[in-house]
């Protein structure tokens, strides 16, 4: 029988799309000792999430709550809820996301149009307006932090296309949540799902979501049930709302952990972490450029806890990010899809948006260079 | 807006129908910074959780995995992979979860042929053979142990039943794994799925689950895609298989924390383990009794790490629950369905299975009747 040793995990500098560096309170609090999933106590914490998770997804929505499973989890929530059988819905695809919400889509049965833009690239609202002529969709959805790209996908006028042609607006916002404003009411969206291992700085497991009272009136009107029992928004509702009635059994710890990276998100203020990711990220592309690095993304697009640029002519890209880790402890991302063994994926999210890890890639970049 | 105070949950004797308590080792596990999900030394401890994970199951399953969600999305898992719509499925009913079960496959669009036996009795061989003159389902699937009810279902003459009818058959083992014995290979089991917060004693939030080469032949040759994109276990098996295909992001500390249990279980010794729960399941039979509680179950198919017995005539079984929480931190759990009201379901599972927590519960349960 093989033996297995301690767990031994090394340090690393978290820089690539996600995980993001976990603060030392969130892991502290990983470490709290489980109460039950229907003690008054937990209940409680469920109400302190719900709240947090509203100031922080800047909604009134009722429907706000954490998927027990992680982001792209709660994309397929948020599709399977929406959708049945034959149902059309208009996804844009302008990366790997827009394209996996195409795949979740189809399996709910949906019939899917799609508006595609090249990779690096936003989502024209012309292009939505164009395509909202041609068909009649129950959802429009976008993904507004493209993380295979650093796109940031402009909303407002999407949403505003979206309602008046009849279409509930639904928004990928893994990447963007606790990194960029993220305005859910204002923003009139009506579905859209996160993850916690991003710009929230708490580790993978959980996406949270929320649903407008227009995608829950959807939800309640359909004809089928939801094809998924485990994401079923109508029951997760029951169980985060004032019935607590048993769905599924909490992952306990991740809560206490998500409870923990959002007190720090409100500790801080939504405001001063929006600078601090733009900050961090003026100093990155600055050093990044004197590197000869070039960005994928046109400056108004960008992502600052996401950068994205090309690898320099004549680089071994892979080898590069092997020497950073091996070396430097250093994790970056590559490209994915087309964009493999182009370009680089820079993370600074949440606790790995600071300038020292800036400061630290750059000197590691400049002396492997 | 509201403040949120630091985190400061009770201290708990977990001793409901799970989650249980989490062992200090395991604790101390989850709060070790994370590397990322593609991390080379991640994906090696991915290997040894397969590893971790096959002993424990005792199969040399290759497809033997942790399912990114809790023990619900588990059973998911396994039904959305092996059905297609229109299949038909055969399922026994004697609890809450053969009845989830049989939620799950509709969902999936199956035909549902169910064998129901009363809430805490087996589901009797006998009943599956006559089912099985009547329909040709494609799977058969059954609970171990029924949490609802505490009662253990043999499985070997199901499984013998099934395979001569040409059927998979699938097992709910969320309760059992790690407190009574699990063969997947001797008992021919083709799928099968668990949870982390029974006796495995690691918290909730991954599913078990291991899937024998007919399973995987069957969802090989599926004419439709699998439903769920997260569960797909196509997909998911080359996340964690050799190719190392990105999927979702894997929820780092909770393999981090699965690791660190499954570790304790095989130290510890299956057989040992095994003993251990009987043990103390007996000793609190005796106490039990002799304060008057009739157990449910009668005594050949009684689950020792879930112990449900009737409440004493006259007595306020809620109250009593309400008073050992408040008064002794102590946590057992209620009956549900038909069930509520009438019984108390007291877990002794995993680091929740000591003489001291015996002995605890037998004293303010004395007191308080």
């Amino acid at each position: 029988m093989q033996t297995f040793t301690e767990l031994n995990m090394p340090v690393r500098l978290l820089m690539g799309p996600g995980p993001s560096e976990i603060p030392p309170r969130v892991l502290r609090a990983m470490a709290t000792p489980l109460v039950g999933h229907l003690d008054p106590e937990f209940l409680t914490l469920m109400d302190e999430i719900k709240s947090l998770l509203q100031s922080v997804f800047r909604t009134k929505n009722e429907m706000t709550l954490a998927i027990s499973a992680t982001g792209s989890a709660g994309m397929e929530a948020c599709f399977v809820n929406l959708l049945e059988p034959g149902d059309e819905v208009l996804i844009g695809v302008n990366g790997v996301f827009g394209g996996r919400m195409v795949d979740v889509a189809q399996r709910a049965g949906a019939k899917v149009h799609r508006v595609d833009a090249p990779w690096g690239k936003i989502i024209e609202p012309s292009q939505i307006a164009e395509a909202l002529k041609k068909c009649k969709p129950k959802v429009v959805a976008v993904v507004h932090a493209e993380t295979s790209t650093g796109v940031r996908q402009p909303l407002e006028e999407i949403g505003k296309l979206s309602h008046d042609a009849g279409a509930l607006f639904l928004v990928d916002a893994v990447t963007s949540l606790g990194g960029i404003d993220v305005r859910v009411d204002d923003w009139r969206i009506d579905a859209i799902y996160s993850g916690t291992q991003k710009c929230l700085s708490c580790p993978p497991g959980l996406s949270p979501v929320s649903f407008s009272p227009s995608a829950l009136e959807v939800i309640k009107n359909r004809k089928t049930k939801c094809q998924s029992w485990y994401l079923d928004v109508s029951m997760l509702g029951t169980y985060w709302g004032t019935e607590r009635v048993y769905h599924h059994t909490a992952p306990i710890t991740m809560l206490y952990a998500l409870r923990e990276s959002l007190r720090l998100v409100v500790e801080e203020g939504m405001e001063n972490r929006f600078a601090r990711h733009q900050g961090n990220h003026e100093l990155l592309r600055e050093g990044l450029e004197s590197l000869g690095c070039k960005f994928l993304v046109d400056p108004q697009y960008r992502l600052p806890e996401l950068n994205t640029v090309f690898v320099p002519p004549g680089v071994d890209e892979a080898q590069v990010r092997k020497r950073l880790l091996d070396e430097y402890s250093i994790e970056i991302g590559g490209g994915l899809g087309d964009l493999k063994g182009k370009i680089w994926r820079i993370g600074l999210m949440g606790a790995s948006s600071t300038p020292n890890h800036v400061n630290a890639l750059l000197g590691a970049l400049s002396a492997i260079l």
